[in-house]
């Protein structure tokens, strides 16, 4: 139901956006916001219709903020298929992105709940400032302060969306909706640490992108912060960093092949399992129903994916 | 109160966000938009500072959208000063761009009522919807039908969310907002007309833009409209549209002066005039009041201005 709301966005508008739109949800994706939007709202008893409509909000908010992302790296590739902005033209990749804004703030506003609009534009913020901060920061310039800040902004936020808005979607109080944000949160970090995990660890055929993306744009994430604590001196680390983009593929390679070889993988992994751990202990306030066995393996397939 | 409110946004956030939204308020603009929501809320007994929420929401969604047609026009100046991506980064305008959507957005849903909500993602939608049909649509392919639903969707969408938006906010039925809602297309249809002749009839000085702008992006609008409908042969028309951007300087002032002598000018101004016409017929369904006499003032200052 969520995927039918989803690809029936485009309709009563310009054709081409029906097509854009078309290209974006076929591309794959997870859906695990709108699945922990679902089961987070089904565990609470929250009303189905309205939890469907929320699901389709968030991940076409997601969606909107990756049609930017894309253009603004000047990525070709996601998820192994095209990005928008390998066949359009920047003006229209702008405006595509902006389109699913629009629906995505319709369907949020369908949710009919003025508390889920508040946390919808918030969270809206919190992205956009979060790669404002990212795009104005010096390369290389990195603590974990900062990377908990980024992925907390970057992907964390949706996830304490999908959980506090089904939440607010449901007959829960006010603890209860904060307790679930939390539980969002650490999910969510947990999410985006084994994403900057498989960064490094996983084959281009699987990730979809080229080993140590973000490394190659001149991006310290956890790994590589774990790394760099042991091996302060490693120069590999400051060439790759200093000339981001153009980097000598070798020295990329056997950094890779270093960083693989740490022990900062396993800390790291430690770290994401930390997040998913509080995730699961919060969960244990809430009623032991079917929803949330789903909601504590979805939980625990996140650490375990591709690994 | 609105402006201040504005100025506010940029807080918490990244300090060139500030800066850049600084920049951007305080490129003019004529706030027509805030005056509308304010003048057709107060006259309705609507309480003042969910008003003023909302005009300030509507001018930030107004400046979003501004800030991406900028950026895809590839425009330089606007009101005569620098745009934002004239200093910035495409990456940093598109970001800025969502920013302030997102703080628009935020703003919405502090006026604490889903209806608001839903109008205000509806005209994002439109709004967009209308510049990608305008992207594809090949230059030149204008009727008087494709003309109507574009100055709709770029203008006088807005215009109808200020008024209908407000009557949301204020003690009166649905069927008042219906016709707050026609009498905010009229006055809107009517601004983008004016625009449209200003275009033509303009200093650059006064425009803060290039005579014939419109004309220059392969653009028709109502006064060339009406003047190839008496001068279907003029061969230079043809010429201007086909090499938009590289057009032969010569041509499109001679062509521009032959529009300004003929009658499509005053043509367009009868239409403008009409529209304006009746948005006050149908202010007139409502308790004469101060604000109500402010806002008919409004309308007719909009087709006298700068003539």
């Amino acid at each position: 139901m969520v995927e039918e709301l989803m690809h029936a966005q485009a309709q009563r508008h310009h054709p081409d956006l029906g097509m854009a739109l078309e290209h974006l949800l076929s591309s794959g994706g997870k859906r695990i916001r709108p699945a922990v939007a679902l089961l987070a709202g089904g565990m609470l008893g929250g009303e189905s219709s309205r939890l469907v409509t929320l699901a389709a909000a968030i991940e076409l908010l997601h969606t909107a903020t990756l049609v930017h992302d894309d253009l603004i790296d000047g990525a070709l590739l996601r998820r192994g298929i095209s990005t928008l902005n390998a066949h359009w033209s920047p003006a229209a990749t702008v405006l595509t992105g902006d389109f699913i804004f629009a629906q995505a703030a319709r369907l949020a506003a369908q949710t009919n709940s003025v508390d889920v609009m508040h946390l919808f534009a918030e969270t809206l913020a919190t992205i956009v400032n979060g790669e404002i901060t990212q795009l104005f920061s010096s390369p290389g310039l990195a603590s974990r302060e900062n990377y908990d800040q980024r992925i907390h902004a970057k992907t964390a936020s949706l996830f304490e969306l999908a959980t506090a808005a089904a939440a607010l979607l449901s007959p829960v109080d006010d603890s209860a909706v904060e307790t679930l944000r939390c539980c969002g949160y650490s999910i969510g970090m947990a999410f985006q640490i084994v994403d900057d995990i498989l960064d490094f660890t996983g084959e281009q055929a699987t990730v979809g992108k080229p080993v140590a993306s973000d490394l190659r744009q001149g991006l310290i994430t956890l790994p590589a912060l774990y790394y760099l604590e042991s091996n302060p001196d490693d120069e590999r680390m400051q060439i790759v960093l200093e000339n981001n983009h153009s980097s000598n593929e070798e020295v990329i390679q056997s950094l890779v092949a270093s960083i693989r070889e740490s022990g900062a993988i396993h800390y790291a992994m430690q770290d994401a399992k930390e997040f998913i751990q509080r995730g699961l202990e919060l969960l244990c306030k809430f009623p032991d129903n079917e929803e949330r066995n789903a909601l504590e393996e979805l939980a625990r397939y996140i650490v375990n994916r591709q690994l």
